[in-house]
């Protein structure tokens, strides 16, 4: 049986396998400076630092370490928001509970000290931030491991800097609701035909949580009304009424520069969450 | 830096990205029974027997454990020629002798035992192994564990063993000759135009792999008559005047099932040394 961290390596490559998914980097599509190949790098690169997880080296850590080895690759930004998900489901899955419950133990459960690992991450790779709220109260990622004094006056843990985006951030709203989507996403992928390709299926799971709600990133990349199009455009894709179909999608989305990269990280910690739950590959 | 074990996973990540490979599996081609996703399934499955071999666990049962690890999926058998090519080298890098006298030394270091695990890993998948020509005196790997007696009784190391079948077997004869295939692969990789896509690089260095020397395992599933005929068009298709392309040849293998896997088992190895010599991903 394949371990939780090889799981989550596995599921980072079934999610980029997976095509077509509009605007995202995927077998059959590229960017010039963003390459499928990155994304393999990124995926084994993370390995270790899964590891760690699993092993139950504290969780901002090992979430350093993935985010390390990941981007060890020319690509830059591959799989951030995806191995900030899946970090604390491998710990879950470790600790034989990779439930709502489970994965919300795990959350409770971080610390200051793994806040100031997470800022420190954000200086292995550009992350594309967007200007803050008013209301956020904790610093600013960009800082890296300059926020630590800051996180450790106010004395704020990983789930709480969690909680501080959960309102811009769909990772982070993961992270402070018990992974609803990401558990959503997972039963689709395991109610699909057995014998259809797993990519093929995650690529259909991306479309569908697409259609469901607004991509965070695109918001931040591009604007809020960029990113309810974006949704839009996907809900009219499922359809298949002829009208729009997800290649056309895909094309547009990639020529415009439009990544929906949330849909993407929950697309991916779905897939995880299904292969430790038997979906087989 | 990644370390040997990880570029090994990459390696043969690589190796499946890069298209057209004519008559394999690749990014953009698949058979029904044996698609993209079981080669990404094969190659995080292996990590732990990379992993074992780099930490010194005896090399027949690093590869046992490897080959149990890569069968973990529904495509049957996808790189066990290219693990097998891997794990030697991949203990030569942990010990910071990635080179022919490297690989030599671990070779020769190998004992009865790894033999009688290499033989075991024969059960986990269905290996196409073609009738033995007169004078093979190891015993027939379709065996597997219970070829441990003979073995044992007539002392065969995993070298003697992988000595007796170089006549028949490209990644035998890489094993009893220091890997120069493996090692020439590295080098054209290395060559190459540093900002081409690295899979791009891989399906050029296969094709010209191809069109040097007749495939073992096209010889071994069809004949030797098939063989020559697929190096010679890979030749023609390497011209490129026109009248072959690799892409027309990768269609043609596909519908013929003619799968040059040892020359992808040889690609797979040369992008690990390529890799662990700077090939920038």
């Amino acid at each position: 049986m394949r371990s939780p961290a090889t799981n989550a390596e596995l599921a980072l490559l079934l999610e980029v396998a997976g095509t077509p998914k509009p605007g995202n980097v995927d077998r059959h599509r590229e960017y010039p400076d963003l390459r499928f190949e990155h994304f393999l790098a990124g995926a084994v690169g993370a390995g270790e630092g899964f590891r760690a997880a699993a092993e139950g080296t504290p969780l901002g850590e090992a979430f350093e370490r993935a985010i390390a080895g990941m981007s060890e690759q020319r690509g830059g930004n591959t799989q951030f928001g995806a191995v900030l998900l899946l970090v604390p489901l491998v710990r879950a899955a470790a600790e034989d509970d990779l439930s709502p419950a489970g994965a919300r133990a795990v959350v409770r459960g971080t610390t200051v000290e793994d806040a100031v690992d997470f800022y420190r991450a954000f200086e292995y790779v550009d992350v594309t931030v967007g200007d803050r709220p008013d209301g956020i109260e904790a610093p600013d990622v960009r800082r890296g491991g300059d926020a630590a004094p800051t996180l450790e006056e106010r004395g704020l843990t990983l789930a709480d800097v969690m909680d501080r985006s959960a309102s811009v951030d769909g990772v982070a709203r993961e992270w402070t609701s018990g992974f609803p989507r990401t558990f959503g996403a997972a039963e689709w992928l395991l109610e699909g035909d057995d014998t259809d390709p797993v990519p093929d299926r995650a690529a259909e799971a991306f479309l569908r949580l697409l259609a469901d709600r607004p991509d965070t990133f695109v918001a931040t990349q591009h604007d809020e009304a960029t990113a309810r199009e974006v949704t839009e455009r996907a809900r009219a894709a499922r359809k298949g009424d002829g009208g729009e179909t997800p290649d056309a999608l895909a094309e547009e989305f990639v020529r415009r520069g439009i990544n929906p990269g949330t849909t993407a990280d929950i697309t991916a910690g779905g897939l995880f969450v299904a292969l430790e739950r038997g979906l087989d590959v």
